[in-house]
């Protein structure tokens, strides 16, 4: 088994998904590739973070995790090689696996440095082809990491801010919209976990949702719960709070969605839970 | 050999797709996986499963076919798995498959209910992944659908209701166009063989197709038989009545396609073969 | 190792790459299928040859490229196989494989006649299933390309007339815009070959590119060498002249891109290398 997933915003329309699994299978025949997606937005690091972040764990252990969204490729900046969980990964020191590992440092962290591993001449515009896919495919035959290169300092590679929810004094909390998925369900940073805290691990009791003009009273199970068209919030896959309309897209109704505010008060009324 | 397809509309701008596959590996690492397409319009059941139809025969047997186009997720709607024509399918019940074994019954049909090859806890957002993932990769290694659940009566399972093409009094046949492929061909509901049966299976006789406010005299064989530019009618790759332009697009011509009416009639100068 | 590389106009929202995996599949069981792109534009004969000519090579030797772009199929245009440093390819004869191996002929070219290997009945609307998928997934299992047809006489088979950059008598460069990839970058027909024959091989040399109103003096490196938003001139990927805008588009500025006429010169101050 040697399972390597592939995360880029390379798209695909162009070839260069494709030359990148060539280059992979040129040093690994027997690579087991799986797209994520190509489509994270053209250089959306964070984005690709969420996604990989979201993703990883789904998969085998073992399994070697090549993420390419690479504004500064041709810079100084560095490529890392990671363990962590039990998982591998490949990418550009840009903040993209920061997310994956949050403030807690990774098992194994590498800058990668050895050349005999790259395609030689190195490009200054394709590194994905060139570094971090025969680097991938090393590690999916089972290199080691320390072959890679040196062990870089935690504190030193690349962090990404997000925005984080956050609890007013007033009880509510306040996050924002992060993204839309294909159906038009808007995702924002508020974790499940912060949901329960503000109910006191009651989940009787009621929440109330407030996006843009509207008020959303209570959390839905699932999507096909409210009558068509209905606005409302529920937990999504991902294990935050999302917005989404019922046989319709909550992005229809907020097209401008980025960054924009959700709060997310308990319902006065069944505060001594009168419900 | 262990081939698993996937038919999702989860597109392929979020990591849903991902996430499938990463549980199909962890359970089979060996499967091979070949994407049919995440690209289902929204919610689009009757779309995935015309889709599925036309593609699985083409497949060797023993193939599992997974489906993923799920509005009612988290309901009380069931989730099937079955055999037909020597394939496996695991798919919600919500007349997704009906399109596939039409009136009469698959070899074995299951309720999925063995909730020990479920993930745990059980979303009631993303059962694709909980559910549907793992149940489809026991399958690719051999289970039994009878492990999965029991049996279920044909006549309990969801079916869809899609317009069939008919012939009136007068002899013609009407149907409609059903959708559009990437080239902007119109595919309509009309069979192959009603347009043979029309022709008392002499395909000398020739036909006269009327879509909108135009009509194509005589059916071509092939999209370049045309000048370009040209409007024509010919048998597409589903074995149905096409609409197409050559170098062109249908499409184009249409923009409002879906539901459009497409009459045939024999060329009455034809009736006694006169050409 | 049998790897098949599939480079198709079918798009992703049909069902039409889903059914030529499955034939492949169906002969040979085994295959690795690696998707290049089934995202080239409806009947893009030359874009996808770039993209073959851009992908091939990077594959390990011995793989089997099938390539679909096939707006003549159900005429009497043939199908051509053929080997070509080392990789094998299957294609329609029309000009899109003449891309890969130029003026030189390739080491072995065949035409595909030996009907025993097609799904019967071919149809005339998808030969890329009943006759380019069999005959693909048969190469993959070790077949000789002369079981497959009788050998093509290379001045036969068809060729795609693409713009050709040229030197005027002034000593510019003057090329075309070709095509924009996902980044908006814009690529040029004007090799970097062309570029280093400019500076006399001297690559202290400045060159000042010219497209539409502007002008940019000097080639970067990569595309976060500039500060954001500015117009850049290097050589990407494909070994060839882009025009980029670091963190935006080329695109965004030049929307009709295709055709529009790229000039390069040397900087006269840097004719005697007063830099």
């Amino acid at each position: 088994m040697a399972i390597i997933t592939l995360l880029t915003d390379f798209g695909t329309q162009d070839e260069y998904a494709g030359v990148v699994k060539g280059v992979i299978l040129g040093v690994n025949p027997g690579a087991t590739l799986v797209d994520i997606s190509h489509h994270v937005p053209p250089q959306g690091v964070q984005h690709a973070g969420e996604m990989l972040k979201t993703v990883f764990n789904w998969f085998p252990q073992g399994t070697v995790h090549l993420a390419v969204v690479d504004p500064g490729v041709g810079s100084r900046r560095a490529i890392l090689a990671a363990r962590h969980a039990g998982h591998l990964f490949v990418a550009p020191d840009n903040g993209l696996l920061g997310l994956i590992w949050g403030d807690l440092p990774p098992e194994v962290l590498v800058r990668v440095e050895n050349s005999r591993l790259f395609l030689q001449p190195v490009s200054a515009t394709f590194q994905g082809r060139d570094i971090l896919a025969p680097v991938a495919a090393h590690l999916s035959l089972g290199m080691a990491l320390t072959a890679l290169g040196p062990s870089v300092d935690f504190s030193q590679v690349a962090r990404l801010e997000r925005p984080r929810a956050r609890q007013t004094d007033g009880g509510e909390i306040v996050g924002e919209v992060v993204s839309a998925d294909r159906f038009g369900n808007l995702r924002t940073n508020i974790d499940a976990a912060l949901l329960d805290r503000l109910r006191g691990g009651d989940s009787r009791r009621k929440l109330v949702v407030r996006i843009g003009a509207y008020q959303i009273e209570g959390m839905s199970s699932h999507y096909a719960q409210h009558q068509k068209g209905g606005l409302m919030a529920l937990v999504g896959s991902r294990n935050q709070l999302e917005i989404a309309v019922n046989g319709g897209t909550a992005l229809g109704l907020f097209p401008e969605f980025l960054g924009l505010e959700v709060r997310v008060r308990m319902d006065p009324r069944t505060n001594h839970l009168s419900h």
